[in-house]
């Protein structure tokens, strides 16, 4: 099996704070490992559990869900439920895989990282 | 049953990238999910899957995990493997519940949110 990953996608066009954000990218992190194959997730964890967090716009986040979904990756779309900092039904991240590296580069490769 | 939630404790005292502490933080919360009890976390996500997000020094971080075992509320503590950014073995994250509000907050309750 190839190196596994798992791709964290948040919006890096929305004016929220550092920790909403983690707990978005958490939200999503988990629902799509909850998705994922249960020997593949372990093996991605016995491998370190490796994820990248990667940043994009609403509409190309909706759009690289759809792709996944295509793909048969277990992916993840958070929407939040506007309580604190976001109207409700926000689009906030998407988590993608755990999967096989390239799978996901396939998908997300033209995105930056998060620094 | 009482509100649940999961806290999320990062280090606050580390010179570390965004993206590099939304995937500690990440891994933080699935491994505390998963040594959590299936039935309360399941609870936990029906109502939202709420999450906190709180900061701290190393040596508190590890003071709070040693509480969090003493009460016997599922947390988990990470070790980054330290290939980006900080030396091997650094403390970096804290994840501690799902479990009752009150429970955590006994714990977690001098932290302040990472805005």
């Amino acid at each position: 099996m190839s190196d596994l990953k798992q791709a964290i996608v948040l919006r890096d066009d929305l004016d929220i704070s550092k920790g909403k954000a983690i707990s978005q990218a958490c939200h999503a992190s988990l629902k799509a490992y909850k998705k994922s194959d249960s020997e593949l997730r372990s093996e991605w964890e016995r491998r370190g559990a490796k994820k990248v967090v990667l940043g994009s716009g609403d509409r190309k986040v909706r759009d690289l869900y759809e792709e996944a979904e295509r793909n048969k990756i277990p992916a993840s779309i958070i929407k939040d439920a506007g309580h604190t900092e976001v109207e409700p039904g926000t689009v906030t991240a998407l988590g993608i895989g755990p999967a096989e590296h390239d799978k996901i580069d396939k998908i997300t490769g033209e995105l930056k990282l998060i620094r």
